[in-house]
């Protein structure tokens, strides 16, 4: 595709849209918006002007600017996504949402929230927390994270065993097509079937479809008890079987989280966090959730029962809020803790059906050796979904790494889709993976998701370069 | 469109991909698939040839020679269908997937069942019961319904404040594109942001997009512990106003089914059934169920609480299978009954949000007497979905019935739109509510969908004059 430059006329008309001070143009202030937190120096591309719109009306307007003069627009929420969905390859416009943030509504009868994208997705949880409500669709990074990436990736996060994923909160969308026109998708309600599902269409397409400004989401009962189990194990691998086994016997734990020993170690050592078991093989952190305390400890029992029947050598029950926190804390700052042992590296989120998980260790181990290169894995075992994460050795030479990450990439993906897996489960493809698309999706499916993008954005402007590369 | 009669040759190819008994010709035995279960003699059209394939190549292969020979093809399950959709209003191809019944796999480890879509769809509930299992996505007439319809319509039914509809239950699917090629789209994952959501595109999309020839089904465990209530009240106001309140505290019902008096009469005539209580305003069928019976019954009992409190005149518990079974088959067979006494009728399917349901008795009183005409309704009260009935006095002339109806579902459709409702909750648009499409539908959503199926389906031979009227 060729795309036109934003010229001086296009910057004068995104300033009467949106407001001179939500037009940056200054380098220092546009180099933020040249990356997002993948960890991949190549992947950055400055854009040429990054707006920051307060209604849905200008939106729509930079939109219809961007279509008639064929200058790509790449939307942005708090730019943390892992897959390089929100970086402007193409330069153009860098479409902000994070001033549109404000609550429309919220429906405490029907239990829904009308809010604007650009809101943290914590802050969500903490409107509605003092009510005895939660939104249930949120991730692992909800205290910088916004609502708006979250529907552009489908975002998992560690909840999904009992809960699932965003798309089950997103009823209602207000979309911005590609050609900048506005409408409400879906609605406060528990069926519709008047026309396509347009919102779970929308919902995990990275921004390529249009932009999401508004969303109403469901909100559900906070339980009010919560039971955490840490379960230690000798080797990854006997801490992986026990997830099928505590599955199959229909206790639903809210999550039941993987981490090996480099990765427990790597966070306690970045949050200054002494874990006195540390030194164990492996983890799994499983919660249990629910109305009852007394119920929901009797089902924490239970599992952790199966754990040791599994070979578990300890199970630890964290019964306070402190020691919970500060459990899930080393789980959560995983990711973050590795990128400053470990700068150069591939985050990977293969997912796997849930009861091949523990087939998958020896395949990380396989590729780990064949490649003389350490991946430290952690991540939603639960779910089938593990973080295993590519790391280079600091003495290997950089153009060795790129090499031998390509190949390692291949070959896990490989051994992974061999499992009936597939290479995202909730990071998405973006830019990182897109090269690995049209080798493990079938050519059908690759050309009936183009085929929509080309019907719905037939200048090809939105966030063009993600997913897939298109042309005419 | 200008479609292509079925020649001779055309019915010899059929004869070559499907066998020769497989492909029927017989006016009487094409008549059948003329019509659905949607109660309107002009919706029916004859057919041209019906073809019952029995393998996913041969669906396949039919619609390649429909596709390069421009001749429309309907695909068809159980022809139960409510809103016209499996109706072939430009003759051609009925595509029957009847024979295509088989269970592929059951995989217990993952907790889904692989199974072709002809199957009907109590069928995989008899097939795991023994295992402590059931698929929750099925509708109320899943003793005859196909589980290939229950995906092109996205079915509802009695279960879905706790479970979700149809939707959440299919994981993957194997598709038969308009241009005739094979795709597995999803999988056994918790968790899949790898490309566009296909799959729940594909839901719902009333068998316009292509055909669904197998599907991965979640399977969850089926509740040891049940309770039903059935609470009577004054006047379908009190019951319908009840609804939201119980919604509202936390408890989470399996079902909350609605049935106004006429309902409730007209099925136990049509039954044999003798319900003592039979002579009261309205009832409400409530179902609580969960893995503890004691847990069941107290949460059963609160809610019992609730309606007393809320103007019910008592509520009964019906504690043993029998009675339960009783309960539920008079609520399953108003349709049936309703249509036997008053066979010209419109059955609708208004969906409302949750808590602006009981502003829709009062509106179907405004219309009832406005136009003249009786509307028994009953239905899904818990979702917000009612099965508002508009039914023909027999002394009415037909001619007058034709007009009234269209301005009276006008109003109808009108007056839930404005509490933020849509015209279908679970039986689709099809040919029955086609019309009202482009006055309910904002025109950019109607044009997203046409884009999608013009992008698919590029010589429109897929279901055609379903949804939408469609031309280049």
């Amino acid at each position: 595709m060729k795309y036109n430059p934003v010229s001086k006329d296009i910057i004068s008309e995104l300033i009467n849209i949106a407001g001179e001070r939500n037009v940056l143009l200054d380098p220092a202030q546009l180099e933020i918006f040249s990356h997002d937190e993948t960890s991949k120096e190549e992947y950055g591309h400055m854009p040429e002007v990054v707006v920051t719109p307060r209604s849905t009306s200008a939106v729509a307007e930079i939109v219809k600017l961007a279509n008639r003069t064929s200058v790509p627009i790449t939307p942005r929420g708090a730019g943390s996504g892992l897959s390089g969905g929100a970086i402007p390859i193409f330069g153009g416009i860098v479409l902000s949402l994070e001033k549109m943030n404000q609550v429309r509504e919220i429906d405490y009868d029907n239990l829904t929230m009308t809010v604007e994208t650009g809101i943290v997705t914590n802050e969500i949880n903490n409107l509605v927390k003092e009510k005895g409500l939660f939104y249930a669709g949120y991730p692992m990074s909800l205290e910088t994270c916004m609502l708006g990436g979250n529907i552009a990736e489908n975002a998992g996060g560690g909840k999904a065993i009992k809960y699932g994923v965003t798309s089950r909160y997103i009823l209602g969308l207000e979309f911005v097509t590609p050609t900048g026109e506005v409408v409400w998708l879906g609605g406060k309600l528990a069926k519709d079937v008047t026309g396509y599902d347009l919102v779970h269409l929308i919902v995990g397409s990275e921004g390529t479809l249009g932009i999401v400004t508004a969303a109403i989401i469901r909100l559900i009962g906070l339980p009010a008890a919560k039971s955490d189990l840490l379960v230690l194990y000798r080797s990854p691998q006997e801490a992986i079987s026990s997830v099928p086994v505590i599955l199959s016997k229909g206790l639903i734990p809210t999550s039941i989280e993987f981490m090996d020993r480099r990765s427990v170690e790597t966070s306690c050592a970045y949050l200054n966090e002494n874990l006195p078991y540390a030194q164990c093989g492996a983890m799994l952190l499983i919660e249990m959730d629910g109305r009852d305390q007394s119920i929901v400890e009797s089902e924490a029992e239970a599992v952790g029962d199966l754990c040791m029947e599994q070979g578990a050598i300890e199970v630890y029950v964290a019964d306070n809020r402190t020691t919970q926190e500060r459990l899930w804390a080393i789980r959560r700052n995983i990711a973050e803790a590795l990128k400053v042992y470990c700068p150069v590296q591939s985050l990977e989120d293969i997912v796997v059906p849930p009861a091949a998980i523990s087939a998958v260790m020896p395949e990380l181990e396989r590729i780990s050796s064949q490649f003389g290169i350490e991946i430290p894995c952690y991540g939603h075992a639960g779910d089938g979904n593990l973080h295993a994460t590519l790391v280079k050795d600091p003495q290997m030479p950089m153009e060795q790494w790129q090499r031998i990450e390509q190949q390692a990439l291949l070959a896990l993906y490989e051994s992974i889709t061999a499992l009936g897996g597939k290479i995202s489960g909730e990071h998405g493809i973006g830019l990182k993976r897109k090269d690995f698309m049209k080798r493990f999706m079938s050519p059908v499916e690759l050309n009936l998701i183009k085929a929509i993008k080309r019907a719905w954005d037939p200048n090809l402007i939105m966030n063009p370069g993600k997913i897939f590369d298109i042309e005419y």
